[in-house]
Protein backbone atom coordinates (compact mmCIF):
# COMPACT_ATOMS: atom_id res chain seq x y z
CA UNK A 1 0.00 0.00 0.00
CA UNK A 2 1.08 2.98 -1.36
CA UNK A 3 1.62 5.18 2.18
CA UNK A 4 1.30 8.60 0.43
CA UNK A 5 -2.46 7.75 -0.22
CA UNK A 6 -3.27 6.35 3.27
CA UNK A 7 -2.09 9.69 4.68
CA UNK A 8 -2.45 12.34 2.41
CA UNK A 9 -5.76 13.96 1.89
CA UNK A 10 -6.78 16.63 -0.42
CA UNK A 11 -9.01 19.18 0.23
CA UNK A 12 -10.91 21.01 -1.70
CA UNK A 13 -12.13 24.43 -0.03
CA UNK A 14 -15.54 25.64 -1.33
CA UNK A 15 -15.34 24.64 -5.09
CA UNK A 16 -18.18 25.90 -7.73
CA UNK A 17 -18.32 23.95 -10.37
CA UNK A 18 -19.08 19.84 -9.79
CA UNK A 19 -17.54 18.89 -12.39
CA UNK A 20 -14.07 19.93 -10.99
CA UNK A 21 -14.70 18.06 -8.14
CA UNK A 22 -14.71 15.23 -11.08
CA UNK A 23 -12.09 15.86 -12.69
CA UNK A 24 -9.59 16.38 -9.12
CA UNK A 25 -10.98 12.37 -8.34
CA UNK A 26 -9.64 11.33 -11.64
CA UNK A 27 -6.37 13.19 -11.11
CA UNK A 28 -6.18 11.65 -7.76
CA UNK A 29 -7.01 8.11 -9.15
CA UNK A 30 -4.40 8.15 -12.16
CA UNK A 31 -1.83 9.12 -9.34
CA UNK A 32 -2.80 6.45 -6.69
CA UNK A 33 -4.48 9.28 -3.92
CA UNK A 34 -7.96 8.32 -2.73
CA UNK A 35 -8.48 10.26 0.04
CA UNK A 36 -10.90 13.61 -1.03
CA UNK A 37 -12.21 16.20 1.44
CA UNK A 38 -14.37 19.10 0.32
CA UNK A 39 -15.73 21.92 2.37
CA UNK A 40 -19.00 23.59 1.59
CA UNK A 41 -19.02 22.74 -2.15
CA UNK A 42 -21.38 24.73 -4.01
CA UNK A 43 -22.82 21.31 -6.07
CA UNK A 44 -22.12 17.45 -4.59
CA UNK A 45 -23.02 15.31 -5.61
CA UNK A 46 -23.65 15.87 -8.85
CA UNK A 47 -23.99 14.32 -12.47
CA UNK A 48 -21.17 16.62 -13.59
CA UNK A 49 -18.58 15.33 -10.87
CA UNK A 50 -19.80 11.69 -11.83
CA UNK A 51 -19.36 12.48 -15.63
CA UNK A 52 -16.13 14.31 -15.31
CA UNK A 53 -14.68 11.14 -12.51
CA UNK A 54 -14.20 8.77 -15.31
CA UNK A 55 -13.40 5.62 -13.25
CA UNK A 56 -12.69 7.53 -10.39
CA UNK A 57 -16.63 7.49 -8.97
CA UNK A 58 -15.49 5.26 -6.11
CA UNK A 59 -13.57 8.50 -4.50
CA UNK A 60 -16.63 10.51 -4.91
CA UNK A 61 -18.33 8.09 -3.20
CA UNK A 62 -16.17 7.92 -0.20
CA UNK A 63 -15.57 11.86 -0.36
CA UNK A 64 -15.81 13.50 2.82
CA UNK A 65 -18.26 16.50 3.33
CA UNK A 66 -16.98 19.58 6.00
CA UNK A 67 -18.12 22.50 7.02
CA UNK A 68 -14.99 24.08 7.74
CA UNK A 69 -11.45 23.14 7.18
CA UNK A 70 -11.01 23.47 10.85
CA UNK A 71 -12.99 20.25 11.65
CA UNK A 72 -11.78 18.82 8.39
CA UNK A 73 -7.82 19.01 9.59
CA UNK A 74 -8.44 17.91 12.71
CA UNK A 75 -6.34 15.14 12.57
CA UNK A 76 -3.55 16.33 10.28
CA UNK A 77 -0.52 17.05 11.66
CA UNK A 78 0.90 19.02 8.62
CA UNK A 79 -1.31 21.18 6.37
CA UNK A 80 0.11 22.43 3.14
CA UNK A 81 -2.03 24.94 1.21
CA UNK A 82 -1.55 26.18 -2.53
CA UNK A 83 -1.05 29.09 -3.19
CA UNK A 84 -0.52 31.10 -6.60
CA UNK A 85 -0.21 34.64 -4.71
CA UNK A 86 2.74 36.19 -3.15
CA UNK A 87 1.80 37.59 0.43
CA UNK A 88 3.17 40.08 2.31
CA UNK A 89 4.83 38.07 5.15
CA UNK A 90 5.94 35.35 3.06
CA UNK A 91 5.01 32.21 4.67
CA UNK A 92 7.79 28.91 4.47
CA UNK A 93 7.10 28.34 0.50
CA UNK A 94 8.28 25.11 -1.36
CA UNK A 95 7.50 23.90 -4.81
CA UNK A 96 5.04 21.23 -6.26
CA UNK A 97 7.75 19.04 -5.86
CA UNK A 98 9.97 19.66 -2.75
CA UNK A 99 6.64 19.68 -1.05
CA UNK A 100 6.43 16.44 -2.71
CA UNK A 101 9.15 15.15 -1.67
CA UNK A 102 8.69 16.18 2.00
CA UNK A 103 5.38 14.89 2.15
CA UNK A 104 6.46 11.33 0.79
CA UNK A 105 8.73 11.35 3.81
CA UNK A 106 6.04 11.91 6.64
CA UNK A 107 3.47 9.84 4.73
CA UNK A 108 6.51 6.73 5.22
CA UNK A 109 6.24 7.94 9.09
CA UNK A 110 2.30 7.66 9.14
CA UNK A 111 2.41 11.16 9.19
CA UNK A 112 -1.25 12.79 8.31
CA UNK A 113 -0.98 15.57 5.96
CA UNK A 114 -3.65 17.66 4.39
CA UNK A 115 -3.41 19.67 0.98
CA UNK A 116 -5.74 22.71 0.83
CA UNK A 117 -6.65 23.88 -2.86
CA UNK A 118 -8.72 27.07 -3.01
CA UNK A 119 -11.82 28.47 -4.80
CA UNK A 120 -11.72 28.48 -8.60
CA UNK A 121 -12.32 31.99 -8.79
CA UNK A 122 -9.86 33.67 -5.52
CA UNK A 123 -8.28 30.46 -4.52
CA UNK A 124 -7.78 30.71 -0.51
CA UNK A 125 -8.27 34.00 2.01
CA UNK A 126 -5.40 35.17 3.94
CA UNK A 127 -6.99 33.42 6.79
CA UNK A 128 -7.02 29.72 5.51
CA UNK A 129 -3.47 30.40 4.05
CA UNK A 130 -2.39 30.92 7.58
CA UNK A 131 -3.89 27.59 8.71
CA UNK A 132 -0.78 25.78 6.85
CA UNK A 133 2.51 25.37 8.22
CA UNK A 134 3.63 25.62 4.72
CA UNK A 135 2.57 26.59 0.97
CA UNK A 136 3.24 25.06 -2.08
CA UNK A 137 3.84 26.85 -5.77
CA UNK A 138 2.90 25.26 -9.04
CA UNK A 139 6.04 26.84 -10.89
CA UNK A 140 4.80 28.86 -13.68
CA UNK A 141 4.98 31.39 -16.17
CA UNK A 142 4.53 35.13 -14.31
CA UNK A 143 2.53 36.51 -17.00
CA UNK A 144 -0.70 33.86 -16.21
CA UNK A 145 0.43 32.12 -13.09
CA UNK A 146 -3.10 30.91 -11.99
CA UNK A 147 -3.60 27.24 -12.86
CA UNK A 148 -7.08 26.00 -12.68
CA UNK A 149 -8.02 24.02 -10.00
CA UNK A 150 -8.32 20.44 -11.28
CA UNK A 151 -5.15 21.08 -13.21
CA UNK A 152 -3.33 22.00 -9.87
CA UNK A 153 -4.56 18.88 -8.25
CA UNK A 154 -2.98 17.16 -10.87
CA UNK A 155 0.76 18.42 -11.26
CA UNK A 156 0.47 17.75 -7.26
CA UNK A 157 -1.13 14.23 -7.45
CA UNK A 158 1.39 13.90 -10.32
CA UNK A 159 4.25 15.35 -8.10
CA UNK A 160 3.66 13.08 -5.16
CA UNK A 161 3.26 9.47 -7.30
CA UNK A 162 6.64 10.54 -8.32
CA UNK A 163 7.89 11.07 -4.96
CA UNK A 164 6.28 7.62 -4.33
CA UNK A 165 8.43 6.17 -6.63
CA UNK A 166 11.15 6.73 -4.45
CA UNK A 167 12.32 4.97 -1.62
CA UNK A 168 12.31 7.76 2.05
CA UNK A 169 15.05 9.59 2.36
CA UNK A 170 15.56 8.58 6.08
CA UNK A 171 13.75 9.80 9.43
CA UNK A 172 12.06 13.22 9.11
CA UNK A 173 13.94 15.86 11.04
CA UNK A 174 11.45 17.98 12.18
CA UNK A 175 8.99 15.24 13.45
CA UNK A 176 5.32 17.03 13.95
CA UNK A 177 4.06 15.75 17.01
CA UNK A 178 1.65 18.11 17.66
CA UNK A 179 -1.66 17.64 15.74
CA UNK A 180 -2.91 21.13 13.61
CA UNK A 181 -5.55 21.39 16.44
CA UNK A 182 -3.18 21.18 19.60
CA UNK A 183 -1.35 23.46 17.83
CA UNK A 184 -4.49 25.99 17.04
CA UNK A 185 -5.27 25.89 20.62
CA UNK A 186 -1.78 26.88 21.22
CA UNK A 187 -1.54 29.74 18.92
CA UNK A 188 -5.07 30.84 20.31
CA UNK A 189 -3.82 30.51 24.11
CA UNK A 190 -0.53 32.86 22.72
CA UNK A 191 -2.61 35.28 21.29
CA UNK A 192 -5.09 36.04 24.34
CA UNK A 193 -2.05 36.54 26.22
CA UNK A 194 -0.18 38.74 23.89
CA UNK A 195 -3.84 40.94 23.50
CA UNK A 196 -3.21 40.35 27.65
CA UNK A 197 -0.26 41.77 27.99
CA UNK A 198 -1.35 44.83 26.02
CA UNK A 199 1.33 44.27 23.24
CA UNK A 200 -0.75 44.62 20.36
CA UNK A 201 -0.13 47.66 18.15
CA UNK A 202 -3.52 49.19 18.08
CA UNK A 203 -3.23 50.38 14.29
CA UNK A 204 -2.49 47.13 12.88
CA UNK A 205 -3.26 44.62 15.15
CA UNK A 206 -3.22 41.43 13.00
CA UNK A 207 0.90 42.05 11.83
CA UNK A 208 2.32 40.77 14.70
CA UNK A 209 -0.03 38.14 15.65
CA UNK A 210 0.24 36.67 12.27
CA UNK A 211 4.21 36.93 11.91
CA UNK A 212 3.65 34.84 15.16
CA UNK A 213 1.23 32.54 13.92
CA UNK A 214 3.47 31.49 11.11
CA UNK A 215 6.76 31.00 13.67
CA UNK A 216 4.34 28.88 15.50
CA UNK A 217 3.43 26.86 11.83
CA UNK A 218 7.20 26.60 11.53
CA UNK A 219 8.19 25.51 14.08
CA UNK A 220 6.22 21.70 14.43
CA UNK A 221 6.33 21.58 18.12
CA UNK A 222 6.16 17.92 19.31
CA UNK A 223 4.02 16.94 22.44
CA UNK A 224 6.42 18.18 25.18
CA UNK A 225 7.35 21.45 24.05
CA UNK A 226 3.57 22.06 23.20
CA UNK A 227 2.49 21.01 26.41
CA UNK A 228 5.57 23.30 28.13
CA UNK A 229 4.55 26.20 25.61
CA UNK A 230 0.77 25.94 27.08
CA UNK A 231 1.82 26.11 30.43
CA UNK A 232 4.24 28.91 30.08
CA UNK A 233 1.04 30.45 28.81
CA UNK A 234 -0.97 29.20 31.92
CA UNK A 235 1.56 30.74 34.30
CA UNK A 236 1.68 33.98 32.33
CA UNK A 237 -1.83 34.83 32.10
CA UNK A 238 -2.54 33.86 36.38
CA UNK A 239 0.25 36.70 36.92
CA UNK A 240 -1.64 38.92 34.53
CA UNK A 241 -5.58 38.39 36.54
CA UNK B 1 11.81 34.62 -24.92
CA UNK B 2 11.44 31.06 -23.76
CA UNK B 3 13.16 29.08 -27.27
CA UNK B 4 10.74 26.20 -25.77
CA UNK B 5 7.60 28.61 -26.75
CA UNK B 6 9.15 29.11 -30.22
CA UNK B 7 9.75 25.72 -31.28
CA UNK B 8 7.66 23.50 -29.91
CA UNK B 9 3.74 23.15 -31.30
CA UNK B 10 1.07 21.06 -29.10
CA UNK B 11 -1.38 18.45 -31.52
CA UNK B 12 -4.64 17.86 -30.18
CA UNK B 13 -5.77 15.06 -32.34
CA UNK B 14 -9.30 14.91 -33.14
CA UNK B 15 -10.66 16.28 -30.06
CA UNK B 16 -14.40 15.82 -29.15
CA UNK B 17 -15.05 18.32 -26.68
CA UNK B 18 -13.73 21.85 -27.40
CA UNK B 19 -13.82 22.30 -23.73
CA UNK B 20 -10.83 20.57 -23.53
CA UNK B 21 -9.56 22.36 -26.14
CA UNK B 22 -9.47 25.42 -23.86
CA UNK B 23 -8.45 23.88 -20.69
CA UNK B 24 -5.52 22.79 -22.67
CA UNK B 25 -4.98 26.62 -24.50
CA UNK B 26 -4.60 27.83 -20.69
CA UNK B 27 -2.49 25.19 -19.34
CA UNK B 28 -0.43 25.97 -22.46
CA UNK B 29 -0.28 29.56 -21.28
CA UNK B 30 0.15 28.70 -17.64
CA UNK B 31 3.33 27.03 -18.81
CA UNK B 32 4.80 29.57 -20.65
CA UNK B 33 3.53 27.40 -24.36
CA UNK B 34 1.54 29.65 -27.18
CA UNK B 35 1.67 26.91 -30.55
CA UNK B 36 -1.59 24.99 -30.41
CA UNK B 37 -2.47 22.89 -33.82
CA UNK B 38 -5.68 21.20 -33.71
CA UNK B 39 -6.19 17.89 -36.30
CA UNK B 40 -9.95 18.04 -37.27
CA UNK B 41 -11.56 19.08 -33.83
CA UNK B 42 -15.28 18.31 -33.48
CA UNK B 43 -16.17 21.67 -32.50
CA UNK B 44 -14.05 24.71 -32.72
CA UNK B 45 -14.63 27.16 -32.15
CA UNK B 46 -16.75 27.35 -29.52
CA UNK B 47 -17.83 29.23 -26.78
CA UNK B 48 -17.00 25.93 -24.04
CA UNK B 49 -13.45 26.28 -25.34
CA UNK B 50 -13.37 29.49 -25.05
CA UNK B 51 -15.01 30.28 -21.46
CA UNK B 52 -12.18 26.96 -20.28
CA UNK B 53 -9.47 28.87 -21.87
CA UNK B 54 -9.64 31.94 -19.09
CA UNK B 55 -6.99 33.83 -19.98
CA UNK B 56 -5.34 32.47 -22.50
CA UNK B 57 -7.99 33.07 -25.56
CA UNK B 58 -5.57 34.64 -27.66
CA UNK B 59 -4.47 30.83 -27.63
CA UNK B 60 -7.27 29.97 -29.41
CA UNK B 61 -7.20 32.70 -31.68
CA UNK B 62 -4.28 31.71 -32.78
CA UNK B 63 -4.56 28.05 -33.12
CA UNK B 64 -3.70 26.49 -36.43
CA UNK B 65 -6.29 23.83 -37.89
CA UNK B 66 -5.25 21.08 -40.12
CA UNK B 67 -6.91 17.29 -41.76
CA UNK B 68 -3.66 15.13 -41.07
CA UNK B 69 -1.21 15.09 -38.83
CA UNK B 70 1.27 14.59 -41.72
CA UNK B 71 0.78 18.49 -42.72
CA UNK B 72 0.89 19.54 -39.29
CA UNK B 73 3.86 18.04 -38.29
CA UNK B 74 5.78 19.10 -41.95
CA UNK B 75 8.49 21.12 -40.41
CA UNK B 76 8.79 19.51 -37.06
CA UNK B 77 12.26 17.92 -36.96
CA UNK B 78 11.26 15.49 -34.36
CA UNK B 79 8.08 14.18 -32.94
CA UNK B 80 6.64 13.21 -29.78
CA UNK B 81 3.40 11.21 -29.77
CA UNK B 82 2.13 10.78 -25.76
CA UNK B 83 0.55 7.00 -24.66
CA UNK B 84 -0.88 5.27 -22.26
CA UNK B 85 -0.69 2.03 -24.00
CA UNK B 86 1.75 -0.67 -24.63
CA UNK B 87 2.32 -1.76 -27.41
CA UNK B 88 2.94 -4.92 -29.47
CA UNK B 89 6.47 -3.45 -31.03
CA UNK B 90 8.09 -1.08 -28.12
CA UNK B 91 8.73 2.15 -29.58
CA UNK B 92 11.39 4.47 -27.69
CA UNK B 93 9.89 5.61 -24.86
CA UNK B 94 10.51 8.71 -22.30
CA UNK B 95 8.67 9.71 -19.08
CA UNK B 96 7.10 13.28 -19.48
CA UNK B 97 10.04 14.49 -17.29
CA UNK B 98 12.56 13.00 -19.28
CA UNK B 99 11.04 13.76 -22.61
CA UNK B 100 11.02 17.47 -21.75
CA UNK B 101 14.63 17.74 -20.73
CA UNK B 102 15.34 16.56 -23.92
CA UNK B 103 12.68 19.00 -25.99
CA UNK B 104 14.52 21.75 -23.88
CA UNK B 105 17.75 20.66 -25.69
CA UNK B 106 16.48 20.41 -29.02
CA UNK B 107 14.30 23.73 -28.74
CA UNK B 108 17.64 25.46 -27.53
CA UNK B 109 19.14 23.90 -30.35
CA UNK B 110 16.09 25.51 -32.43
CA UNK B 111 14.71 22.30 -33.46
CA UNK B 112 11.13 22.12 -34.00
CA UNK B 113 9.09 20.16 -32.03
CA UNK B 114 5.76 18.50 -32.16
CA UNK B 115 3.75 16.61 -28.92
CA UNK B 116 0.82 14.68 -30.10
CA UNK B 117 -1.81 14.02 -28.00
CA UNK B 118 -4.83 11.78 -28.91
CA UNK B 119 -8.55 11.24 -28.70
CA UNK B 120 -10.40 11.75 -25.69
CA UNK B 121 -11.82 8.28 -25.97
CA UNK B 122 -9.26 6.17 -27.83
CA UNK B 123 -5.82 8.00 -27.66
CA UNK B 124 -3.67 7.63 -30.70
CA UNK B 125 -4.14 5.19 -33.55
CA UNK B 126 -1.32 2.47 -33.88
CA UNK B 127 -0.18 4.20 -37.12
CA UNK B 128 -0.14 7.51 -35.63
CA UNK B 129 1.92 6.90 -32.95
CA UNK B 130 4.39 4.72 -35.72
CA UNK B 131 4.92 8.65 -37.11
CA UNK B 132 6.48 9.41 -33.54
CA UNK B 133 10.17 9.84 -33.17
CA UNK B 134 9.74 8.66 -29.67
CA UNK B 135 6.91 8.70 -27.50
CA UNK B 136 6.01 9.82 -23.91
CA UNK B 137 4.24 8.50 -20.88
CA UNK B 138 3.25 10.02 -17.95
CA UNK B 139 4.17 7.76 -14.78
CA UNK B 140 0.64 6.98 -13.30
CA UNK B 141 -0.90 4.39 -11.34
CA UNK B 142 -1.60 1.00 -13.07
CA UNK B 143 -4.50 0.54 -12.11
CA UNK B 144 -6.24 3.73 -13.80
CA UNK B 145 -3.33 5.05 -15.77
CA UNK B 146 -5.80 7.08 -18.42
CA UNK B 147 -5.56 10.65 -17.34
CA UNK B 148 -7.41 13.14 -19.07
CA UNK B 149 -6.58 14.93 -22.35
CA UNK B 150 -6.36 18.38 -20.77
CA UNK B 151 -4.61 16.79 -17.82
CA UNK B 152 -2.10 15.02 -20.16
CA UNK B 153 -1.23 18.18 -21.49
CA UNK B 154 -0.96 20.20 -18.39
CA UNK B 155 1.90 17.27 -17.06
CA UNK B 156 3.92 17.29 -20.08
CA UNK B 157 3.62 21.89 -20.10
CA UNK B 158 4.42 21.75 -16.60
CA UNK B 159 7.39 19.91 -16.97
CA UNK B 160 8.74 21.25 -20.15
CA UNK B 161 8.11 24.81 -18.04
CA UNK B 162 10.47 22.98 -15.66
CA UNK B 163 12.99 21.80 -17.90
CA UNK B 164 12.94 25.40 -19.39
CA UNK B 165 14.22 26.85 -16.23
CA UNK B 166 17.62 25.23 -16.23
CA UNK B 167 20.27 25.77 -18.50
CA UNK B 168 20.54 23.43 -22.14
CA UNK B 169 23.06 20.87 -20.73
CA UNK B 170 25.36 21.24 -23.90
CA UNK B 171 25.23 20.16 -27.61
CA UNK B 172 22.38 17.70 -28.63
CA UNK B 173 24.10 14.28 -29.86
CA UNK B 174 21.43 13.13 -32.31
CA UNK B 175 21.19 16.33 -34.21
CA UNK B 176 18.10 15.18 -36.62
CA UNK B 177 18.49 17.52 -39.62
CA UNK B 178 16.24 15.62 -41.66
CA UNK B 179 12.43 16.91 -41.52
CA UNK B 180 9.46 14.45 -40.66
CA UNK B 181 8.31 14.81 -43.97
CA UNK B 182 11.66 14.29 -45.63
CA UNK B 183 11.81 10.87 -43.21
CA UNK B 184 8.51 10.01 -44.11
CA UNK B 185 9.67 9.58 -48.31
CA UNK B 186 12.44 7.89 -46.80
CA UNK B 187 10.24 5.14 -44.85
CA UNK B 188 8.03 5.55 -47.75
CA UNK B 189 10.82 4.77 -50.17
CA UNK B 190 12.12 2.11 -48.21
CA UNK B 191 8.81 0.09 -47.92
CA UNK B 192 8.48 0.23 -51.52
CA UNK B 193 11.99 -1.09 -52.44
CA UNK B 194 11.23 -3.96 -49.60
CA UNK B 195 7.96 -5.20 -51.71
CA UNK B 196 9.34 -5.14 -54.99
CA UNK B 197 12.46 -7.37 -53.29
CA UNK B 198 9.50 -9.27 -52.19
CA UNK B 199 11.04 -9.26 -48.90
CA UNK B 200 7.52 -9.10 -46.81
CA UNK B 201 6.12 -12.17 -45.25
CA UNK B 202 3.13 -12.46 -46.81
CA UNK B 203 1.19 -13.80 -43.64
CA UNK B 204 1.98 -10.44 -41.86
CA UNK B 205 2.98 -8.00 -44.04
CA UNK B 206 2.97 -5.08 -41.68
CA UNK B 207 5.11 -6.40 -38.70
CA UNK B 208 9.03 -6.25 -40.18
CA UNK B 209 7.87 -3.12 -42.15
CA UNK B 210 6.70 -1.25 -38.74
CA UNK B 211 10.18 -2.70 -37.15
CA UNK B 212 12.09 -1.38 -39.91
CA UNK B 213 10.13 2.10 -39.25
CA UNK B 214 10.66 2.62 -35.82
CA UNK B 215 14.72 2.31 -36.58
CA UNK B 216 14.45 4.88 -39.13
CA UNK B 217 12.30 7.35 -36.99
CA UNK B 218 15.23 6.41 -34.14
CA UNK B 219 17.62 7.06 -36.40
CA UNK B 220 17.10 10.78 -37.09
CA UNK B 221 19.30 10.68 -40.13
CA UNK B 222 20.92 13.65 -40.99
CA UNK B 223 20.53 15.30 -44.83
CA UNK B 224 23.49 13.63 -46.22
CA UNK B 225 22.75 9.70 -44.82
CA UNK B 226 19.31 10.43 -45.63
CA UNK B 227 20.05 11.63 -49.34
CA UNK B 228 22.41 8.97 -49.53
CA UNK B 229 20.00 6.23 -48.39
CA UNK B 230 17.68 7.99 -51.08
CA UNK B 231 20.40 7.46 -53.31
CA UNK B 232 20.84 3.50 -53.08
CA UNK B 233 17.47 3.13 -52.87
CA UNK B 234 16.80 4.35 -55.85
CA UNK B 235 19.89 2.28 -57.36
CA UNK B 236 18.69 -1.40 -55.83
CA UNK B 237 14.89 -0.01 -57.71
CA UNK B 238 17.00 0.51 -61.29
CA UNK B 239 18.11 -3.13 -60.90
CA UNK B 240 14.83 -4.84 -59.85
CA UNK B 241 13.43 -3.27 -63.21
Amino acid sequence: MNPINTFVQIVLVETSHPGNIGSVARAMKNMGLSNLVLIKPKKFPHQEATALAGNATDILDNAQVFDSIEEAVKSSKVIYATSARERSIEWPILSAKDASVEIHQLAAENINVSILFGREDRGLTNEELQMANKHIIIPADPEYPVLNIAMSTQVVCYELFQASQKEPLGPWKDFPEYTAEELNYLIQHFNETVEALDLVDKKNPKQILTRMERMFRRLYPDQMEGNFLRGFLKAVNKRIK
